[in-house]
């Protein structure tokens, strides 16, 4: 499968994408170029990064609204009432921005980016778009008692929580994880494809997912919960006109879509239990784009919105010269 | 072979580089990946389309200086100077800044882009970075008393022109050269990587070049003069810190760099007269400014600039994350 460039009637450039399409019994349904390619998962890993707490209790504890699990699941745009969620999530946990360690980056929604460049709004921490799964991470350090300091090293008890979530969903042992650091300063995870997308399926398990034999590993009750809130709230995900908001408000309760940085994106299908991963190989975001919604298109969820199957390339004067468009497909 | 994009020690993403490298005599004597790959030339065709001003007398009709003969064909990086070197330029051949058809876009240097937008430059068509170009057909249009009006069409005798030159120096039959619109407006050109590698190794005919044999097309005599205005103002083909003119400026009458958009840069090294084009298969940009240094260096061109040997990842907390790295090189 790949996501061309098209420049007039000629291919100018193209990117090659592999995509892992596994069943409720963690069974390759479908494939295109290698489901088994090892990368980062990025962000699109946050849903299992956020697990541990709901799962260790610390969501109960400090009563945490769908909102405030979806955020910790997000890549949000920074949209000023996405930052003031975060804000107040970090004061019911007890924290500050100060208690932050991520980076701050220019908002991922050009619109929010340039409204706040116009107004000359100050990007703290808080605005990263990770800003919700490390308050995410502040919570679960406050409710288990361990520092709230460092808590983005490897060694530190939230990330090694994280690890142990991550690998007990895609059934690769921890030691078998690859890391490294994420943009934020997180650990992130690398493993093949399949694996990535056979924990989506595992969170759609007893849902009304199809998935019958028991799964490759037992899973706790808690993903009910975040699944809940993350179909609830599309609008918190990711953000206005970006892709997984749209993917998810087109198909509501039925699409869970996540963006991850270099062209990952991994999805679950209800009420099928279908979880998938792709990853262009060069890391091309918005390539990987119109792949997510090629992709969940041949698995019959269609149609999609026009701002993910279209687009166009504008030159400096203003004139379309050409458009992305998708060749080829899964193969089944 | 390969730019991959490393995380720690993993790989995350790679870029494919297709390459011919093609000697005085047309003989492909090195390549990669697929010498032969249709793309578009885009900027890295620059000057070929500005041949016509030298060999149809019209930089000795308007006793063009070689800075202005470099800055057509250049992508430049909208400095200041770059800027008032086009604007005399434009006044030379008795047009104005109106006259410039190229869109406006943000400087392809991010110091330039930054300082603009601090001091609230508006940016007008002669910050384009081909308004050089621009102002070179229009040059050839005041010379041969065509309209200046609607210069970038396909059917204005000043692309009819521009054809007819790029299919003499890449030997490629005008009827069968894909043709677009590029970044600016004007016509752009598609055809195989070891054409336009090719016609740079013929620019270096002539010019103390091993090349025996009498090449493919007869070649005028005006590349001389071109040449040497490009050789002679590195700080013209591009500018500061930019690719181009880090490769010329290290190695100074022995290399000569032309970026394309969408990955693709095209170079001629003297004395061998080996002329070279590669395409980056996904248009990254980053990727193709290493691939670039590292298939000059595999030719004999080293040492290179570290700034184009190495390029760091650094995260948003400006820590280091990983970097890109060159795997694999040319086939000889």
């Amino acid at each position: 499968m790949f996501i061309e460039s098209w420049r007039g009637s000629i291919v100018e450039s193209r990117h090659r994408v592999h995509v892992a399409v596994v069943d409720g019994e963690g069974r390759l349904v479908a494939r295109a170029g290698d489901p088994d390619l090892v990368t980062f998962w990025r962000s699109a890993a946050k849903p299992f990064q956020a697990l541990p707490l709901v799962a260790d209790g610390a969501a109960d504890r400090f009563g945490l609204t769908s909102e405030e699990l979806a955020i910790a699941c997000a890549s949000h745009s920074s949209e000023p009432r996405q930052v003031e969620l975060v804000r107040a999530f970090l004061k019911k946990v007890g924290c500050g921005e100060r208690d932050l360690l991520c980076g701050p980056h220019p908002p991922l929604s050009e619109a929010v980016a340039k409204d706040y460049q116009t107004r000359g709004v100050r990007l703290t921490a808080v605005y990263s778009n990770c800003s919700g799964k490390h308050t995410g991470m502040l919570a679960l350090a406050r409710h288990h008692g361990w520092p709230t300091e460092f808590y983005t090293r490897p060694e530190h008890p939230v990330q090694q929580r994280c690890l142990e979530e991550v690998s007990r969903w895609t059934d690769v042992p921890a030691q078998r994880l690859g890391t490294a650091t994420d943009g934020c300063g997180v650990v992130c995870y690398a493993l093949p494809l399949r694996n990535m997308a056979m924990a989506y399926a595992k969170l759609g398990m007893g849902e009304g997912g199809r998935g019958k034999g028991p799964p490759a590993s037992p899973i706790p009750h808690p993903p009910s919960r975040l699944l809940a809130a993350m179909f609830r709230h599309p609008d918190l995900i990711a953000g206005e006109g970006r892709p997984c908001t749209d993917l998810m408000r087109a198909h509501p309760g039925r699409v869970l879509a996540k963006v991850g940085a270099e062209g990952v994106y991994s999805a679950l299908i209800m009420p099928e239990g279908l979880g998938l991963t792709l990853k262009v190989e060069d890391g091309n975001s918005a390539a990987a784009a119109l792949a997510i919604a090629a992709v969940l298109a041949d698995l019959g969820v269609k149609p999609q919105p026009e701002s993910l199957t279209v687009r166009a390339h504008i030159n400096s004067r203003g004139d379309k010269v050409g458009e992305l468009r998708v060749n080829g497909g899964l193969e089944k």
